[in-house]
Protein backbone atom coordinates (compact mmCIF):
# COMPACT_ATOMS: atom_id res chain seq x y z
CA UNK A 1 0.00 0.00 0.00
CA UNK A 2 1.56 3.49 -1.05
CA UNK A 3 0.35 6.20 1.47
CA UNK A 4 0.59 9.65 0.26
CA UNK A 5 2.08 12.46 2.01
CA UNK A 6 -0.32 14.69 4.33
CA UNK A 7 -0.97 17.53 2.61
CA UNK A 8 -0.80 20.77 5.38
CA UNK A 9 -2.77 23.97 5.17
CA UNK A 10 -0.68 26.82 6.20
CA UNK A 11 -2.45 29.52 8.32
CA UNK A 12 -3.51 31.69 5.34
CA UNK A 13 -5.28 28.81 3.80
CA UNK A 14 -6.76 27.85 6.60
CA UNK A 15 -8.13 31.28 7.14
CA UNK A 16 -9.59 31.04 3.21
CA UNK A 17 -12.04 27.72 4.04
CA UNK A 18 -16.02 28.09 4.87
CA UNK A 19 -16.46 28.59 8.95
CA UNK A 20 -17.78 25.02 10.29
CA UNK A 21 -20.33 24.32 13.00
CA UNK A 22 -18.87 24.28 15.85
CA UNK A 23 -15.85 26.23 14.91
CA UNK A 24 -12.39 24.99 14.25
CA UNK A 25 -9.22 25.75 15.03
CA UNK A 26 -5.90 25.97 13.60
CA UNK A 27 -3.23 24.82 15.86
CA UNK A 28 0.58 23.58 14.28
CA UNK A 29 -0.84 22.95 10.87
CA UNK A 30 -3.48 20.45 12.74
CA UNK A 31 -7.38 21.67 11.70
CA UNK A 32 -9.33 20.56 15.14
CA UNK A 33 -12.79 21.06 15.17
CA UNK A 34 -14.25 22.30 18.66
CA UNK A 35 -17.05 19.94 20.24
CA UNK A 36 -20.77 20.37 20.37
CA UNK A 37 -21.52 22.34 23.27
CA UNK A 38 -23.86 20.22 25.98
CA UNK A 39 -25.71 21.19 28.74
CA UNK A 40 -23.19 22.51 31.81
CA UNK A 41 -20.51 23.58 29.02
CA UNK A 42 -23.19 26.29 27.13
CA UNK A 43 -24.48 27.18 30.78
CA UNK A 44 -21.66 28.30 32.40
CA UNK A 45 -20.09 29.39 29.41
CA UNK A 46 -23.32 32.10 29.40
CA UNK A 47 -23.47 32.94 32.97
CA UNK A 48 -19.98 33.42 33.31
CA UNK A 49 -20.16 35.89 30.46
CA UNK A 50 -22.69 37.61 31.71
CA UNK A 51 -21.00 38.25 35.33
CA UNK A 52 -18.10 39.62 33.77
CA UNK A 53 -19.75 41.37 31.39
CA UNK A 54 -22.09 43.17 34.27
CA UNK A 55 -18.19 44.61 36.00
CA UNK A 56 -16.87 45.50 33.02
CA UNK A 57 -18.50 46.03 29.43
CA UNK A 58 -20.92 49.18 30.43
CA UNK A 59 -17.83 50.91 32.32
CA UNK A 60 -16.42 50.46 29.01
CA UNK A 61 -13.15 48.63 30.94
CA UNK A 62 -13.38 45.50 29.13
CA UNK A 63 -15.52 42.93 27.13
CA UNK A 64 -16.45 39.22 27.05
CA UNK A 65 -16.76 37.41 23.75
CA UNK A 66 -17.60 34.04 23.09
CA UNK A 67 -16.45 31.73 20.67
CA UNK A 68 -14.53 33.96 18.76
CA UNK A 69 -11.79 33.65 16.71
CA UNK A 70 -8.49 34.52 17.79
CA UNK A 71 -5.13 34.99 15.61
CA UNK A 72 -2.23 34.96 16.97
CA UNK A 73 1.53 33.54 17.22
CA UNK A 74 0.53 31.04 13.88
CA UNK A 75 -2.20 29.50 15.23
CA UNK A 76 -6.29 30.24 14.93
CA UNK A 77 -7.74 29.33 18.49
CA UNK A 78 -11.18 29.96 19.52
CA UNK A 79 -11.12 30.18 23.12
CA UNK A 80 -14.75 29.46 25.00
CA UNK A 81 -14.62 32.60 26.71
CA UNK A 82 -12.22 35.62 25.60
CA UNK A 83 -11.96 38.91 27.50
CA UNK A 84 -10.13 42.12 25.75
CA UNK A 85 -9.29 45.45 27.30
CA UNK A 86 -11.64 47.77 26.12
CA UNK A 87 -8.72 49.62 23.99
CA UNK A 88 -7.35 46.65 22.86
CA UNK A 89 -10.77 45.19 20.95
CA UNK A 90 -9.76 46.21 17.23
CA UNK A 91 -12.29 48.43 15.04
CA UNK A 92 -12.93 48.67 11.36
CA UNK A 93 -13.03 51.47 8.93
CA UNK A 94 -16.50 52.33 9.82
CA UNK A 95 -15.76 52.70 13.72
CA UNK A 96 -17.12 49.16 14.16
CA UNK A 97 -15.89 46.49 16.03
CA UNK A 98 -13.54 44.51 13.37
CA UNK A 99 -14.36 40.94 12.36
CA UNK A 100 -10.91 39.66 12.33
CA UNK A 101 -9.30 39.54 15.78
CA UNK A 102 -5.62 39.52 15.46
CA UNK A 103 -4.11 39.55 18.84
CA UNK A 104 -4.54 37.37 21.78
CA UNK A 105 -7.26 37.83 24.83
CA UNK A 106 -6.16 39.68 27.76
CA UNK A 107 -8.29 36.55 29.69
CA UNK A 108 -8.92 33.06 28.13
CA UNK A 109 -11.57 30.84 29.33
CA UNK A 110 -12.05 26.97 28.78
CA UNK A 111 -14.80 24.76 30.16
CA UNK A 112 -13.94 21.39 29.79
CA UNK A 113 -15.98 18.48 27.99
CA UNK A 114 -16.79 15.17 28.70
CA UNK A 115 -14.12 13.27 26.34
CA UNK A 116 -12.28 16.65 25.36
CA UNK A 117 -8.59 16.25 25.45
CA UNK A 118 -7.20 18.13 28.16
CA UNK A 119 -3.66 18.51 27.35
CA UNK A 120 -4.66 20.13 24.13
CA UNK A 121 -7.01 22.92 25.75
CA UNK A 122 -3.66 23.14 28.13
CA UNK A 123 -1.65 24.03 25.28
CA UNK A 124 -3.65 26.62 24.08
CA UNK A 125 -3.79 28.51 27.06
CA UNK A 126 0.06 28.25 27.81
CA UNK A 127 -0.21 29.51 23.97
CA UNK A 128 -1.76 32.61 25.13
CA UNK A 129 0.31 32.99 28.10
CA UNK A 130 3.34 33.27 26.23
CA UNK A 131 1.90 35.66 23.40
CA UNK A 132 0.94 38.30 26.28
CA UNK A 133 -2.24 36.81 28.14
CA UNK A 134 -2.78 37.56 31.57
CA UNK A 135 -4.64 35.13 32.55
CA UNK A 136 -6.08 31.22 31.74
CA UNK A 137 -9.07 29.45 33.58
CA UNK A 138 -9.72 25.85 32.61
CA UNK A 139 -12.95 24.37 34.70
CA UNK A 140 -13.45 20.67 35.47
CA UNK A 141 -17.13 20.85 35.54
CA UNK A 142 -16.89 17.13 36.43
CA UNK A 143 -14.66 17.66 39.34
CA UNK A 144 -16.15 21.17 40.03
CA UNK A 145 -12.60 23.28 40.28
CA UNK A 146 -10.82 25.23 38.28
CA UNK A 147 -7.21 25.64 36.97
CA UNK A 148 -5.89 29.55 37.23
CA UNK A 149 -3.14 29.91 34.83
CA UNK A 150 -1.36 33.51 35.67
CA UNK A 151 1.57 33.94 33.06
CA UNK A 152 4.89 32.93 34.23
CA UNK A 153 4.14 31.43 37.27
CA UNK A 154 3.07 28.03 38.35
CA UNK A 155 -0.70 27.55 37.70
CA UNK A 156 -3.18 26.91 41.03
CA UNK A 157 -5.98 24.61 41.50
CA UNK A 158 -8.64 26.14 43.49
CA UNK A 159 -10.97 22.91 44.33
CA UNK A 160 -13.08 24.39 47.62
CA UNK A 161 -16.20 25.58 46.93
CA UNK A 162 -15.35 28.87 49.46
CA UNK A 163 -12.27 29.61 47.38
CA UNK A 164 -11.74 33.07 45.73
CA UNK A 165 -11.20 32.88 41.95
CA UNK A 166 -8.24 35.00 41.07
CA UNK A 167 -8.89 37.20 37.80
CA UNK A 168 -7.05 39.52 36.05
CA UNK A 169 -6.19 42.77 37.42
CA UNK A 170 -8.57 44.34 34.18
CA UNK A 171 -11.27 42.69 35.89
CA UNK A 172 -10.79 42.64 39.47
CA UNK A 173 -13.73 43.65 40.24
CA UNK A 174 -15.18 40.79 39.47
CA UNK A 175 -15.67 38.31 43.18
CA UNK A 176 -16.54 34.82 42.23
CA UNK A 177 -15.94 31.90 44.45
CA UNK A 178 -15.68 28.00 42.84
CA UNK A 179 -18.79 27.38 43.83
CA UNK A 180 -20.57 30.22 42.49
CA UNK A 181 -19.48 28.68 38.86
CA UNK A 182 -20.65 24.96 39.76
CA UNK A 183 -24.37 26.82 41.60
CA UNK A 184 -25.06 28.16 37.52
CA UNK A 185 -25.49 24.25 36.72
CA UNK A 186 -28.36 23.87 39.24
CA UNK A 187 -31.78 24.53 37.06
CA UNK A 188 -34.07 26.42 40.17
CA UNK B 1 -35.47 10.22 51.97
CA UNK B 2 -32.91 10.78 54.52
CA UNK B 3 -28.94 10.75 54.11
CA UNK B 4 -26.75 10.03 56.61
CA UNK B 5 -23.70 12.35 56.38
CA UNK B 6 -21.00 11.12 54.58
CA UNK B 7 -17.83 9.95 57.07
CA UNK B 8 -14.33 11.22 56.07
CA UNK B 9 -11.61 9.63 57.21
CA UNK B 10 -8.85 10.90 58.53
CA UNK B 11 -5.16 10.52 57.37
CA UNK B 12 -4.46 8.42 59.62
CA UNK B 13 -7.43 6.24 59.65
CA UNK B 14 -6.68 5.40 56.01
CA UNK B 15 -3.04 4.95 56.34
CA UNK B 16 -4.78 2.04 58.50
CA UNK B 17 -6.48 0.41 55.93
CA UNK B 18 -5.48 -2.61 54.00
CA UNK B 19 -3.63 -2.10 50.93
CA UNK B 20 -5.91 -2.25 47.16
CA UNK B 21 -4.65 -3.05 44.32
CA UNK B 22 -4.24 -0.93 42.61
CA UNK B 23 -3.09 1.45 45.06
CA UNK B 24 -5.42 3.89 46.63
CA UNK B 25 -4.82 7.62 46.84
CA UNK B 26 -6.13 10.13 50.13
CA UNK B 27 -6.60 13.50 48.85
CA UNK B 28 -8.48 16.27 50.92
CA UNK B 29 -10.40 13.28 52.57
CA UNK B 30 -11.19 11.63 49.94
CA UNK B 31 -10.14 8.05 48.95
CA UNK B 32 -9.66 7.36 45.22
CA UNK B 33 -8.52 4.33 43.72
CA UNK B 34 -5.70 4.38 40.89
CA UNK B 35 -6.58 2.89 37.17
CA UNK B 36 -5.54 -0.56 35.77
CA UNK B 37 -2.83 -0.42 34.62
CA UNK B 38 -2.92 -0.50 30.84
CA UNK B 39 -0.52 -1.69 27.76
CA UNK B 40 0.84 2.21 26.84
CA UNK B 41 0.95 3.02 30.28
CA UNK B 42 3.03 0.14 32.06
CA UNK B 43 5.10 -0.03 28.95
CA UNK B 44 6.58 4.09 29.30
CA UNK B 45 6.29 3.43 33.23
CA UNK B 46 9.17 0.41 32.84
CA UNK B 47 11.05 1.93 30.83
CA UNK B 48 11.10 5.58 31.99
CA UNK B 49 12.11 4.33 35.04
CA UNK B 50 14.88 2.11 34.12
CA UNK B 51 16.46 4.97 31.64
CA UNK B 52 16.46 7.24 35.20
CA UNK B 53 17.89 4.74 36.68
CA UNK B 54 20.49 3.94 34.10
CA UNK B 55 21.99 7.26 34.58
CA UNK B 56 21.58 7.82 38.30
CA UNK B 57 20.99 4.55 40.38
CA UNK B 58 24.64 3.35 40.18
CA UNK B 59 26.08 6.22 40.71
CA UNK B 60 24.20 6.67 44.14
CA UNK B 61 22.90 10.06 42.60
CA UNK B 62 19.20 9.45 42.80
CA UNK B 63 16.82 5.96 42.73
CA UNK B 64 13.80 5.68 40.49
CA UNK B 65 10.34 3.94 42.09
CA UNK B 66 7.35 2.84 40.53
CA UNK B 67 3.70 2.79 42.75
CA UNK B 68 5.08 4.16 45.67
CA UNK B 69 3.63 6.38 48.53
CA UNK B 70 4.39 9.26 49.11
CA UNK B 71 3.10 11.32 52.74
CA UNK B 72 3.05 14.62 52.85
CA UNK B 73 1.49 17.64 53.10
CA UNK B 74 -2.06 15.99 54.52
CA UNK B 75 -2.23 13.55 51.52
CA UNK B 76 -0.81 10.17 50.59
CA UNK B 77 -0.49 10.23 47.01
CA UNK B 78 0.93 6.89 44.34
CA UNK B 79 2.58 8.59 41.58
CA UNK B 80 3.49 6.58 38.96
CA UNK B 81 6.85 7.07 38.78
CA UNK B 82 8.64 8.74 41.53
CA UNK B 83 12.32 9.50 41.98
CA UNK B 84 14.29 10.85 45.29
CA UNK B 85 17.83 12.08 45.54
CA UNK B 86 20.10 9.03 47.20
CA UNK B 87 20.37 11.43 50.25
CA UNK B 88 17.00 11.67 50.95
CA UNK B 89 15.76 8.29 50.70
CA UNK B 90 14.41 6.77 53.99
CA UNK B 91 16.26 3.98 56.00
CA UNK B 92 14.94 1.98 58.86
CA UNK B 93 16.82 1.18 62.02
CA UNK B 94 18.51 -2.08 59.88
CA UNK B 95 20.39 0.10 56.85
CA UNK B 96 17.18 -0.69 54.83
CA UNK B 97 15.36 1.60 52.56
CA UNK B 98 11.69 2.56 54.61
CA UNK B 99 8.87 1.04 54.07
CA UNK B 100 7.17 4.74 54.85
CA UNK B 101 7.89 7.68 52.72
CA UNK B 102 6.70 10.59 54.43
CA UNK B 103 7.89 13.38 52.09
CA UNK B 104 7.80 14.81 48.40
CA UNK B 105 9.44 13.46 45.48
CA UNK B 106 12.28 15.23 43.93
CA UNK B 107 10.62 14.39 40.21
CA UNK B 108 7.21 12.89 40.54
CA UNK B 109 6.13 11.75 36.60
CA UNK B 110 2.21 10.55 35.94
CA UNK B 111 1.37 9.05 32.63
CA UNK B 112 -2.15 9.99 31.61
CA UNK B 113 -4.79 6.70 31.18
CA UNK B 114 -8.14 6.88 29.09
CA UNK B 115 -10.62 8.20 30.83
CA UNK B 116 -8.38 9.31 33.61
CA UNK B 117 -9.56 12.81 34.75
CA UNK B 118 -6.22 14.86 34.40
CA UNK B 119 -7.48 18.25 36.29
CA UNK B 120 -7.12 15.51 39.39
CA UNK B 121 -3.41 14.26 38.36
CA UNK B 122 -2.87 18.15 37.34
CA UNK B 123 -3.69 18.74 40.98
CA UNK B 124 -1.32 15.94 42.33
CA UNK B 125 1.46 17.35 40.90
CA UNK B 126 1.03 21.15 41.65
CA UNK B 127 0.53 19.95 45.47
CA UNK B 128 3.91 18.12 45.36
CA UNK B 129 5.60 21.12 43.69
CA UNK B 130 4.08 23.00 46.58
CA UNK B 131 5.84 20.87 48.73
CA UNK B 132 9.77 20.83 47.56
CA UNK B 133 9.68 18.76 44.69
CA UNK B 134 11.75 19.78 41.86
CA UNK B 135 9.62 19.01 38.65
CA UNK B 136 6.89 17.59 37.75
CA UNK B 137 6.05 15.35 34.40
CA UNK B 138 2.17 14.59 32.78
CA UNK B 139 2.84 12.00 30.19
CA UNK B 140 0.09 12.00 27.72
CA UNK B 141 -0.18 8.89 25.53
CA UNK B 142 -3.27 10.19 23.30
CA UNK B 143 -1.47 12.99 22.11
CA UNK B 144 1.98 11.91 22.75
CA UNK B 145 3.22 14.70 24.22
CA UNK B 146 4.33 15.94 27.54
CA UNK B 147 3.58 18.89 29.82
CA UNK B 148 6.47 19.97 32.28
CA UNK B 149 5.64 21.53 35.58
CA UNK B 150 8.55 23.60 36.99
CA UNK B 151 8.09 24.77 40.13
CA UNK B 152 7.30 28.64 40.83
CA UNK B 153 7.06 28.75 37.08
CA UNK B 154 4.64 28.36 34.32
CA UNK B 155 4.25 25.08 32.58
CA UNK B 156 5.39 23.64 29.59
CA UNK B 157 3.40 21.96 26.52
CA UNK B 158 6.14 19.61 24.60
CA UNK B 159 4.36 18.75 21.22
CA UNK B 160 7.64 18.38 18.97
CA UNK B 161 8.95 14.75 18.64
CA UNK B 162 12.81 16.24 18.56
CA UNK B 163 11.92 18.42 21.88
CA UNK B 164 14.56 17.84 24.47
CA UNK B 165 12.58 17.33 27.92
CA UNK B 166 14.05 19.38 30.80
CA UNK B 167 14.77 17.16 33.76
CA UNK B 168 15.45 18.44 37.24
CA UNK B 169 19.25 19.19 38.00
CA UNK B 170 19.39 15.85 39.89
CA UNK B 171 18.44 13.94 36.66
CA UNK B 172 20.40 16.22 34.63
CA UNK B 173 22.23 13.54 32.58
CA UNK B 174 19.09 11.84 31.52
CA UNK B 175 18.74 13.31 27.55
CA UNK B 176 15.52 12.20 26.32
CA UNK B 177 13.44 13.44 23.22
CA UNK B 178 9.58 13.81 23.39
CA UNK B 179 9.51 11.06 20.57
CA UNK B 180 11.81 8.69 22.56
CA UNK B 181 9.08 8.54 25.34
CA UNK B 182 6.67 7.27 22.87
CA UNK B 183 9.16 5.30 20.45
CA UNK B 184 8.76 2.62 23.44
CA UNK B 185 4.86 1.97 22.82
CA UNK B 186 6.29 0.53 19.16
CA UNK B 187 6.67 -3.60 19.64
CA UNK B 188 9.30 -4.08 17.11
Amino acid sequence: MVTSPVKTLSLEEFLQLPETKPASEYIEGEIIQKHKPQGHHSTIQVDLTEAINAVVKKQRIARAYTELRCIFGGRAIVPDITVFAWQRIPIDEQGNVANIFNLAPDWMIEILSPDQNQTKVTGKILHALNHGSQMGWLIDPETESVLVYPPQQQPQLLEEETAILPTPELVKDLQLKVGDIFAWLKHQ
